[in-house]
Protein backbone atom coordinates (compact mmCIF):
# COMPACT_ATOMS: atom_id res chain seq x y z
CA UNK A 1 0.00 0.00 0.00
CA UNK A 2 1.33 3.05 -1.07
CA UNK A 3 -1.18 5.85 0.86
CA UNK A 4 -0.16 8.85 1.92
CA UNK A 5 1.07 8.51 6.11
CA UNK A 6 0.44 10.75 8.69
CA UNK A 7 1.22 11.47 12.23
CA UNK A 8 -0.32 12.89 15.20
CA UNK A 9 1.19 14.89 17.92
CA UNK A 10 -1.14 15.37 21.13
CA UNK A 11 -0.13 18.38 22.94
CA UNK A 12 -1.04 18.84 26.69
CA UNK A 13 -0.52 17.81 30.40
CA UNK A 14 -3.71 16.67 31.36
CA UNK A 15 -3.59 13.77 28.94
CA UNK A 16 0.17 12.79 30.65
CA UNK A 17 -1.57 13.54 34.21
CA UNK A 18 -3.81 11.15 33.68
CA UNK A 19 -6.69 13.57 34.56
CA UNK A 20 -7.80 13.42 30.92
CA UNK A 21 -8.45 10.62 28.79
CA UNK A 22 -7.76 11.57 25.08
CA UNK A 23 -10.63 11.32 22.77
CA UNK A 24 -9.17 12.85 19.62
CA UNK A 25 -6.74 9.95 18.93
CA UNK A 26 -9.35 8.20 18.53
CA UNK A 27 -11.39 10.02 16.27
CA UNK A 28 -8.69 10.94 14.01
CA UNK A 29 -7.37 7.93 13.94
CA UNK A 30 -10.56 6.34 12.43
CA UNK A 31 -11.24 9.43 10.35
CA UNK A 32 -7.62 8.94 8.56
CA UNK A 33 -8.30 5.30 7.93
CA UNK A 34 -11.83 6.34 5.73
CA UNK A 35 -9.77 8.55 4.05
CA UNK A 36 -7.25 6.65 3.04
CA UNK A 37 -4.30 8.02 5.30
CA UNK A 38 -2.08 5.36 6.83
CA UNK A 39 -1.59 7.14 10.39
CA UNK A 40 1.56 5.45 11.47
CA UNK A 41 2.30 7.21 14.46
CA UNK A 42 0.77 9.54 17.44
CA UNK A 43 3.42 10.89 20.15
CA UNK A 44 1.82 12.78 23.32
CA UNK A 45 3.98 15.47 25.03
CA UNK A 46 3.30 18.09 27.89
CA UNK A 47 2.87 21.82 27.77
CA UNK A 48 7.11 21.92 26.78
CA UNK A 49 7.92 24.28 24.11
CA UNK A 50 11.50 22.09 23.48
CA UNK A 51 9.28 18.77 23.05
CA UNK A 52 6.99 20.17 20.92
CA UNK A 53 9.35 21.43 18.45
CA UNK A 54 11.70 18.46 18.24
CA UNK A 55 8.42 16.46 17.98
CA UNK A 56 7.36 18.47 14.87
CA UNK A 57 10.14 18.81 13.36
CA UNK A 58 10.79 14.96 13.93
CA UNK A 59 7.07 13.67 12.42
CA UNK A 60 6.93 16.41 10.03
CA UNK A 61 10.24 15.46 8.00
CA UNK A 62 8.99 11.52 7.50
CA UNK A 63 5.46 11.88 7.18
CA UNK A 64 2.86 13.55 4.66
CA UNK A 65 1.03 15.30 6.90
CA UNK A 66 1.54 15.49 10.71
CA UNK A 67 -2.28 16.90 12.85
CA UNK A 68 -1.76 18.28 16.34
CA UNK A 69 -4.46 18.76 18.85
CA UNK A 70 -4.36 21.11 21.90
CA UNK A 71 -2.60 24.27 23.11
CA UNK A 72 -4.04 26.84 20.95
CA UNK A 73 -6.41 28.53 23.53
CA UNK A 74 -6.13 32.24 24.99
CA UNK A 75 -4.47 31.09 28.33
CA UNK A 76 -0.49 31.28 29.42
CA UNK A 77 -0.43 27.65 28.78
CA UNK A 78 -1.42 27.75 25.21
CA UNK A 79 1.92 27.70 23.45
CA UNK A 80 1.45 25.76 20.37
CA UNK A 81 1.42 28.29 17.64
CA UNK A 82 4.88 29.76 18.88
CA UNK A 83 6.20 26.30 18.88
CA UNK A 84 5.18 25.52 15.23
CA UNK A 85 6.41 28.80 14.53
CA UNK A 86 9.70 27.96 15.79
CA UNK A 87 10.40 24.69 14.45
CA UNK A 88 9.40 25.99 11.23
CA UNK A 89 11.77 29.59 11.45
CA UNK A 90 8.39 31.63 10.15
CA UNK A 91 7.37 34.49 12.03
CA UNK A 92 4.60 34.85 14.28
CA UNK A 93 2.21 37.52 14.81
CA UNK A 94 -1.51 38.98 15.21
CA UNK A 95 -3.30 38.21 11.24
CA UNK A 96 -6.07 40.44 9.98
CA UNK A 97 -8.46 37.66 8.70
CA UNK A 98 -8.32 35.73 12.16
CA UNK A 99 -8.77 38.55 14.08
CA UNK A 100 -11.25 39.77 12.42
CA UNK A 101 -13.24 36.74 13.02
CA UNK A 102 -12.89 36.82 16.70
CA UNK A 103 -13.68 40.55 16.84
CA UNK A 104 -16.94 39.60 14.81
CA UNK A 105 -17.55 36.78 16.48
CA UNK A 106 -16.67 38.05 20.19
CA UNK A 107 -19.16 41.57 19.17
CA UNK A 108 -21.99 39.43 18.54
CA UNK A 109 -21.60 37.39 21.69
CA UNK A 110 -21.08 40.60 23.93
CA UNK A 111 -17.50 39.93 24.77
CA UNK A 112 -14.65 41.70 24.84
CA UNK A 113 -11.92 41.07 22.38
CA UNK A 114 -8.98 41.16 25.14
CA UNK A 115 -5.27 40.82 24.88
CA UNK A 116 -5.55 37.32 26.13
CA UNK A 117 -8.52 36.23 23.37
CA UNK A 118 -6.51 38.36 20.53
CA UNK A 119 -3.43 35.86 21.01
CA UNK A 120 -6.10 33.06 19.14
CA UNK A 121 -5.34 35.45 16.15
CA UNK A 122 -1.44 34.83 16.23
CA UNK A 123 -1.11 32.73 13.07
CA UNK A 124 3.22 32.01 11.81
CA UNK A 125 3.19 33.39 8.46
CA UNK A 126 2.49 31.69 5.39
CA UNK A 127 -0.07 29.43 7.33
CA UNK A 128 -3.60 28.95 5.82
CA UNK A 129 -6.40 29.47 8.22
CA UNK A 130 -8.50 25.98 9.05
CA UNK A 131 -11.98 26.73 9.87
CA UNK A 132 -13.69 26.30 13.54
CA UNK A 133 -17.30 26.40 13.09
CA UNK A 134 -18.17 25.50 16.92
CA UNK A 135 -15.80 28.38 18.52
CA UNK A 136 -14.59 30.56 15.90
CA UNK A 137 -11.02 30.60 17.08
CA UNK A 138 -9.22 29.03 14.24
CA UNK A 139 -6.75 26.48 13.31
CA UNK A 140 -4.19 26.60 11.01
CA UNK A 141 -1.76 24.33 8.26
CA UNK A 142 1.68 25.53 7.41
CA UNK A 143 3.74 23.43 5.29
CA UNK A 144 2.22 19.60 5.89
CA UNK A 145 1.22 20.42 9.72
CA UNK A 146 -2.29 21.01 10.72
CA UNK A 147 -2.90 23.13 14.14
CA UNK A 148 -6.22 21.70 15.65
CA UNK A 149 -7.53 22.56 19.16
CA UNK A 150 -7.86 20.11 21.87
CA UNK A 151 -11.76 20.17 23.10
CA UNK A 152 -13.16 16.98 21.04
CA UNK A 153 -16.01 19.13 19.64
CA UNK A 154 -13.78 22.00 18.07
CA UNK A 155 -11.16 19.61 17.42
CA UNK A 156 -13.86 17.13 15.39
CA UNK A 157 -15.07 20.15 13.51
CA UNK A 158 -11.56 21.31 12.47
CA UNK A 159 -10.59 17.76 11.27
CA UNK A 160 -14.02 18.24 8.98
CA UNK A 161 -12.43 21.24 7.82
CA UNK A 162 -8.93 19.93 6.54
CA UNK A 163 -9.66 16.41 5.35
CA UNK A 164 -11.18 17.22 1.97
CA UNK A 165 -8.24 19.05 1.56
CA UNK A 166 -6.30 16.02 1.91
CA UNK A 167 -5.29 13.68 -0.96
CA UNK A 168 -6.17 9.99 0.29
CA UNK A 169 -5.21 7.20 -0.92
CA UNK A 170 -7.43 3.93 -1.69
CA UNK A 171 -9.77 3.68 2.04
CA UNK A 172 -8.59 0.60 4.34
CA UNK A 173 -11.22 -2.04 4.41
CA UNK A 174 -10.89 -4.32 6.95
CA UNK A 175 -13.09 -7.75 7.93
CA UNK A 176 -13.28 -9.18 11.23
CA UNK A 177 -13.85 -12.72 13.10
CA UNK A 178 -14.67 -13.01 16.14
CA UNK A 179 -13.31 -16.93 17.57
CA UNK A 180 -14.24 -17.90 21.00
CA UNK A 181 -10.72 -20.41 21.37
CA UNK A 182 -7.46 -18.81 22.75
CA UNK A 183 -4.81 -16.84 20.87
CA UNK A 184 -2.98 -20.03 20.95
CA UNK A 185 -4.75 -22.47 19.61
CA UNK A 186 -5.11 -19.68 17.00
CA UNK A 187 -2.10 -18.70 16.35
CA UNK A 188 -0.63 -21.71 13.98
CA UNK A 189 -3.43 -22.15 11.37
CA UNK A 190 -3.01 -18.14 11.68
CA UNK A 191 0.42 -17.57 10.69
CA UNK A 192 0.49 -20.00 7.62
CA UNK A 193 -2.58 -17.65 6.45
CA UNK A 194 -0.63 -14.39 7.02
CA UNK A 195 2.01 -15.62 5.52
CA UNK A 196 -0.16 -17.29 2.30
CA UNK A 197 -2.01 -13.27 2.25
CA UNK A 198 0.96 -11.52 2.56
CA UNK A 199 -0.67 -8.34 0.90
CA UNK A 200 -3.06 -8.20 3.46
CA UNK A 201 -2.55 -7.16 6.96
CA UNK A 202 -3.54 -9.71 9.64
CA UNK A 203 -3.86 -9.00 13.43
CA UNK A 204 -5.50 -11.12 16.05
CA UNK A 205 -6.57 -9.20 19.38
CA UNK A 206 -7.36 -10.93 21.73
CA UNK A 207 -10.48 -10.48 24.73
CA UNK A 208 -11.77 -12.36 27.87
CA UNK A 209 -15.86 -11.38 28.52
CA UNK A 210 -17.14 -13.01 31.55
CA UNK A 211 -14.79 -15.58 31.21
CA UNK A 212 -14.45 -16.39 27.43
CA UNK A 213 -11.11 -16.29 26.07
CA UNK A 214 -11.47 -15.13 22.25
CA UNK A 215 -9.56 -13.30 19.62
CA UNK A 216 -10.92 -11.02 16.79
CA UNK A 217 -8.70 -11.76 13.96
CA UNK A 218 -9.23 -8.48 11.51
CA UNK A 219 -8.24 -8.49 7.93
CA UNK A 220 -7.30 -5.17 6.60
CA UNK A 221 -6.24 -3.96 3.10
CA UNK A 222 -7.55 -2.40 -0.11
CA UNK A 223 -8.59 -5.05 -2.11
CA UNK A 224 -12.08 -5.55 -1.32
CA UNK A 225 -12.01 -9.11 -2.81
CA UNK A 226 -8.81 -10.12 -1.65
CA UNK A 227 -10.28 -9.58 1.56
CA UNK A 228 -13.25 -11.93 0.79
CA UNK A 229 -11.05 -14.29 -0.01
CA UNK A 230 -8.70 -14.22 3.60
CA UNK A 231 -11.96 -14.00 4.98
CA UNK A 232 -13.69 -17.50 3.40
CA UNK A 233 -10.34 -19.39 3.95
CA UNK A 234 -10.24 -17.75 8.13
CA UNK A 235 -14.00 -18.95 8.54
CA UNK A 236 -13.32 -22.36 7.32
CA UNK A 237 -10.17 -22.77 9.62
CA UNK A 238 -11.88 -21.52 12.59
CA UNK A 239 -15.45 -22.71 12.05
CA UNK B 1 10.49 19.02 40.95
CA UNK B 2 13.07 16.00 40.16
CA UNK B 3 10.51 13.32 40.08
CA UNK B 4 11.81 10.01 37.92
CA UNK B 5 10.74 10.57 34.53
CA UNK B 6 8.76 7.82 32.18
CA UNK B 7 7.64 7.54 29.16
CA UNK B 8 5.00 4.82 27.40
CA UNK B 9 5.10 2.82 23.99
CA UNK B 10 2.01 1.76 22.64
CA UNK B 11 2.14 -0.50 20.57
CA UNK B 12 -0.51 -1.82 18.19
CA UNK B 13 -2.13 -1.50 14.57
CA UNK B 14 -5.36 -1.31 16.62
CA UNK B 15 -5.24 1.50 17.81
CA UNK B 16 -3.78 3.75 14.59
CA UNK B 17 -6.59 2.30 11.96
CA UNK B 18 -8.96 3.59 14.91
CA UNK B 19 -10.45 -0.12 15.66
CA UNK B 20 -9.85 0.21 19.44
CA UNK B 21 -9.82 2.59 21.84
CA UNK B 22 -6.55 2.55 23.71
CA UNK B 23 -7.59 2.16 27.64
CA UNK B 24 -3.65 1.76 28.83
CA UNK B 25 -2.12 5.19 28.71
CA UNK B 26 -4.55 6.51 31.10
CA UNK B 27 -4.45 4.23 33.31
CA UNK B 28 -0.85 4.24 33.41
CA UNK B 29 -0.93 7.89 33.38
CA UNK B 30 -2.93 7.75 36.47
CA UNK B 31 -0.94 5.01 38.12
CA UNK B 32 2.22 6.87 37.84
CA UNK B 33 1.10 10.36 39.18
CA UNK B 34 0.19 8.62 42.00
CA UNK B 35 3.55 7.15 42.79
CA UNK B 36 5.31 10.14 42.00
CA UNK B 37 6.61 9.53 38.34
CA UNK B 38 5.79 12.09 35.65
CA UNK B 39 5.13 10.87 32.70
CA UNK B 40 6.56 12.81 30.18
CA UNK B 41 5.95 10.99 26.80
CA UNK B 42 3.59 8.68 25.33
CA UNK B 43 3.94 7.21 21.56
CA UNK B 44 2.00 4.96 19.54
CA UNK B 45 3.73 2.85 16.67
CA UNK B 46 2.17 0.19 14.49
CA UNK B 47 2.85 -4.08 14.41
CA UNK B 48 6.26 -2.67 12.74
CA UNK B 49 9.91 -3.82 13.48
CA UNK B 50 11.79 -0.78 12.81
CA UNK B 51 9.59 1.66 14.44
CA UNK B 52 9.24 -0.47 17.49
CA UNK B 53 13.21 -0.35 18.12
CA UNK B 54 14.11 2.90 16.81
CA UNK B 55 11.40 4.28 19.80
CA UNK B 56 12.47 1.59 22.55
CA UNK B 57 16.27 3.35 21.84
CA UNK B 58 15.01 7.25 21.91
CA UNK B 59 12.69 6.66 24.68
CA UNK B 60 15.26 4.19 26.92
CA UNK B 61 17.88 6.85 26.48
CA UNK B 62 16.63 9.89 27.76
CA UNK B 63 13.99 8.47 30.51
CA UNK B 64 14.80 6.59 33.73
CA UNK B 65 11.88 4.03 32.51
CA UNK B 66 9.50 2.90 29.87
CA UNK B 67 6.60 1.16 30.16
CA UNK B 68 5.25 -0.62 26.73
CA UNK B 69 2.10 -1.88 26.23
CA UNK B 70 0.90 -5.07 23.24
CA UNK B 71 2.65 -7.42 21.16
CA UNK B 72 3.77 -9.92 23.65
CA UNK B 73 1.11 -12.67 22.73
CA UNK B 74 2.05 -15.86 20.56
CA UNK B 75 0.59 -14.68 17.34
CA UNK B 76 2.48 -13.74 14.38
CA UNK B 77 1.60 -9.65 14.85
CA UNK B 78 2.95 -10.27 18.22
CA UNK B 79 6.85 -8.94 17.77
CA UNK B 80 7.47 -6.98 21.01
CA UNK B 81 9.96 -9.26 22.34
CA UNK B 82 12.52 -9.72 19.80
CA UNK B 83 12.35 -6.09 19.32
CA UNK B 84 13.18 -5.32 22.60
CA UNK B 85 16.61 -7.88 22.56
CA UNK B 86 17.30 -6.15 19.52
CA UNK B 87 17.12 -2.90 20.75
CA UNK B 88 19.42 -3.92 23.80
CA UNK B 89 21.56 -6.48 21.53
CA UNK B 90 20.46 -9.28 23.65
CA UNK B 91 19.85 -12.94 22.71
CA UNK B 92 16.19 -13.90 23.07
CA UNK B 93 14.77 -17.43 23.40
CA UNK B 94 12.70 -19.80 25.67
CA UNK B 95 13.66 -19.38 29.14
CA UNK B 96 12.82 -22.51 31.58
CA UNK B 97 11.25 -20.68 34.65
CA UNK B 98 8.99 -18.62 31.54
CA UNK B 99 8.26 -22.47 30.42
CA UNK B 100 7.42 -23.60 33.17
CA UNK B 101 4.53 -21.08 34.40
CA UNK B 102 3.03 -21.70 31.35
CA UNK B 103 3.35 -25.41 31.48
CA UNK B 104 1.73 -25.65 34.47
CA UNK B 105 -1.07 -22.97 33.63
CA UNK B 106 -1.84 -24.95 30.76
CA UNK B 107 -1.93 -28.36 32.35
CA UNK B 108 -4.31 -26.99 34.58
CA UNK B 109 -6.62 -25.98 32.19
CA UNK B 110 -6.31 -28.76 29.68
CA UNK B 111 -4.91 -27.17 26.99
CA UNK B 112 -2.17 -27.86 24.98
CA UNK B 113 1.69 -25.95 25.83
CA UNK B 114 1.89 -25.48 21.99
CA UNK B 115 4.40 -24.07 19.52
CA UNK B 116 2.70 -20.75 19.49
CA UNK B 117 2.27 -20.54 23.07
CA UNK B 118 5.50 -21.57 23.72
CA UNK B 119 6.32 -18.11 21.99
CA UNK B 120 5.17 -16.56 25.09
CA UNK B 121 8.11 -17.83 27.03
CA UNK B 122 10.71 -15.96 24.58
CA UNK B 123 12.47 -13.97 26.95
CA UNK B 124 15.60 -11.62 26.06
CA UNK B 125 18.62 -12.72 28.60
CA UNK B 126 18.85 -10.33 31.49
CA UNK B 127 15.33 -9.90 31.63
CA UNK B 128 12.89 -9.94 35.08
CA UNK B 129 10.01 -11.96 34.60
CA UNK B 130 7.03 -9.19 35.44
CA UNK B 131 4.04 -11.39 36.90
CA UNK B 132 0.67 -11.65 35.63
CA UNK B 133 -1.96 -13.28 37.79
CA UNK B 134 -4.62 -12.81 35.03
CA UNK B 135 -3.57 -15.05 32.28
CA UNK B 136 -0.31 -16.18 33.57
CA UNK B 137 2.11 -15.74 30.27
CA UNK B 138 4.42 -13.41 31.66
CA UNK B 139 6.05 -9.48 30.84
CA UNK B 140 9.52 -8.71 31.35
CA UNK B 141 11.74 -5.87 32.48
CA UNK B 142 14.87 -5.76 30.86
CA UNK B 143 17.69 -2.31 31.41
CA UNK B 144 14.76 0.69 32.24
CA UNK B 145 12.22 -1.02 30.21
CA UNK B 146 8.90 -2.72 31.07
CA UNK B 147 7.21 -5.09 28.53
CA UNK B 148 3.35 -5.90 29.31
CA UNK B 149 0.58 -7.02 27.29
CA UNK B 150 -2.18 -4.78 25.82
CA UNK B 151 -5.11 -5.93 26.76
CA UNK B 152 -6.03 -3.98 29.42
CA UNK B 153 -7.01 -6.28 32.57
CA UNK B 154 -3.86 -7.76 32.14
CA UNK B 155 -2.03 -4.63 31.53
CA UNK B 156 -2.93 -3.47 34.72
CA UNK B 157 -2.06 -6.04 37.10
CA UNK B 158 1.04 -6.11 35.30
CA UNK B 159 1.31 -2.39 36.07
CA UNK B 160 0.84 -3.83 39.98
CA UNK B 161 3.29 -6.32 39.70
CA UNK B 162 5.96 -3.62 38.32
CA UNK B 163 4.99 -0.73 40.01
CA UNK B 164 6.07 -1.85 43.86
CA UNK B 165 9.68 -2.06 42.62
CA UNK B 166 10.13 1.63 40.83
CA UNK B 167 11.07 4.54 43.68
CA UNK B 168 8.81 6.89 43.09
CA UNK B 169 8.88 10.91 43.69
CA UNK B 170 7.00 12.98 45.69
CA UNK B 171 3.36 12.37 44.50
CA UNK B 172 2.16 14.91 42.01
CA UNK B 173 -0.99 16.58 44.16
CA UNK B 174 -3.54 18.77 42.41
CA UNK B 175 -6.25 20.52 43.04
CA UNK B 176 -8.98 22.11 40.60
CA UNK B 177 -11.14 24.64 40.23
CA UNK B 178 -14.25 25.24 37.52
CA UNK B 179 -14.93 28.08 36.56
CA UNK B 180 -18.08 29.44 34.62
CA UNK B 181 -16.23 32.25 31.97
CA UNK B 182 -14.46 32.26 29.00
CA UNK B 183 -11.34 31.27 28.56
CA UNK B 184 -10.50 34.38 27.27
CA UNK B 185 -11.54 36.09 30.74
CA UNK B 186 -9.96 33.87 32.78
CA UNK B 187 -6.63 34.18 31.07
CA UNK B 188 -5.22 37.66 32.05
CA UNK B 189 -5.65 37.07 35.84
CA UNK B 190 -4.43 33.41 35.40
CA UNK B 191 -1.27 34.22 33.45
CA UNK B 192 -0.42 36.63 36.49
CA UNK B 193 -1.18 33.71 38.93
CA UNK B 194 0.84 31.43 37.23
CA UNK B 195 3.25 33.91 36.82
CA UNK B 196 3.50 33.91 40.99
CA UNK B 197 3.57 30.48 41.22
CA UNK B 198 5.51 29.82 38.85
CA UNK B 199 7.10 26.64 41.22
CA UNK B 200 3.19 25.28 40.41
CA UNK B 201 2.32 23.79 37.48
CA UNK B 202 -0.97 25.73 36.56
CA UNK B 203 -2.93 24.70 33.58
CA UNK B 204 -6.04 25.60 32.05
CA UNK B 205 -8.80 23.07 30.12
CA UNK B 206 -11.68 24.33 28.62
CA UNK B 207 -15.03 22.57 28.20
CA UNK B 208 -18.47 23.14 26.54
CA UNK B 209 -20.93 21.90 28.41
CA UNK B 210 -24.91 22.54 27.42
CA UNK B 211 -23.97 25.51 26.02
CA UNK B 212 -21.81 26.99 29.22
CA UNK B 213 -18.41 27.86 28.44
CA UNK B 214 -15.89 27.77 31.20
CA UNK B 215 -12.36 25.82 32.43
CA UNK B 216 -11.16 23.75 34.72
CA UNK B 217 -8.43 25.21 36.21
CA UNK B 218 -5.88 22.26 37.83
CA UNK B 219 -2.86 23.37 40.25
CA UNK B 220 -0.57 20.78 40.24
CA UNK B 221 2.67 20.30 42.36
CA UNK B 222 4.28 18.22 45.34
CA UNK B 223 3.82 21.05 47.95
CA UNK B 224 0.36 21.12 49.35
CA UNK B 225 0.47 24.15 51.40
CA UNK B 226 1.68 25.89 48.61
CA UNK B 227 -1.22 24.40 46.28
CA UNK B 228 -3.62 25.72 49.21
CA UNK B 229 -2.23 29.24 48.85
CA UNK B 230 -2.78 29.16 44.96
CA UNK B 231 -6.20 27.76 45.30
CA UNK B 232 -7.11 30.45 47.55
CA UNK B 233 -6.16 33.09 45.46
CA UNK B 234 -7.63 31.47 42.88
CA UNK B 235 -11.30 30.83 44.36
CA UNK B 236 -10.71 35.14 45.15
CA UNK B 237 -9.89 35.84 41.58
CA UNK B 238 -12.45 33.84 40.10
CA UNK B 239 -15.74 34.00 42.63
Amino acid sequence: MSNPTAAMLVIGDEILSGRTRDANMYYLAGALTDQGVDLKEVRVVSDDADAIVSAIKALSAVHDHVFTSGGIGPTHDDITADCIAKAFGANIGIREDARALLAAHYEKTGKELNEARLRMARIPDGATLIDNPVSIAPGFSIENVHVMAGVPSVFKAMVASVLPHITGGAPVLSQSLRVERGEGDIAGPLGLLAEEFSDLSIGSYPFQDNGIYGANIVVRGTDGPRIDSAMIKLARIFS
